[in-house]
């Protein structure tokens, strides 16, 4: 019933692959993900659920079609459920993300970028 | 519809109380809250759901009834629902909590420690 804890810089440490999240913790039907980001993802929404960023390292931009923000490390924003939205990093950027199980990283479309899910490191 | 970035550690200087959890944001009916910890809090558990700790700033302990594991900074751990459970400080430590949205800082008990909720900072 106890597992052991999760450090998540070490995590880091475990794989290379950029926009292939990897799961480091489950809490319910929700799982913490890590990923290694660099470049622009692809325009997308979760019609179902909110998402939630958290920078562990770097800086990324998440652009919507209104406005775009700017995460730093130490920085938490969570993107509204149906909201377009698109992750951008111009540097590798090591992220953790939030959502329920199940949440394809592509939203409602199928990309190349789509990562198989339940990946754990 | 499009909210603020949170930068977690501008948030720990909004509040000085111990055991005194803070929401920083939300995502569906979960939320993300702060919390400065020092001593020892009371042995309790949260029969409905698990919750999840991350270390911000400094050391805390997870006293368990079988083992007792140590979380620094940038370790994650998520308590699964039922355990038995206290955590401690030797010195301040800022952590952050991952749970559904109502779940009481003491659990099924109610004590001086227990905390209000739905306190935004």
């Amino acid at each position: 019933m106890i597992s052991d804890k999760v450090n998540i810089e070490k995590k880091f440490l475990k794989f290379s692959e950029f926009w292939s999240p990897r799961v480091i913790a489950e809490m319910n039907d929700y799982q913490f993900k890590i990923a290694k980001i660099k470049g622009g993802f692809i325009w997308h929404k979760h019609d179902d659920t909110d998402e939630a960023f958290i920078v562990i390292e770097g800086t990324m931009k998440i652009q919507f079609k209104e406005k775009e923000i700017t995460l730093n490390q130490g920085e938490l924003y969570v993107v509204p459920k149906g909201i377009e939205h698109k992750p951008i990093a111009m540097e590798t950027c090591k992220i953790m993300l939030i959502e329920p199980k199940g949440v394809k990283n592509t939203g409602d479309l199928t990309h190349e970028l789509s990562a198989e899910n339940d990946i754990w490191v």
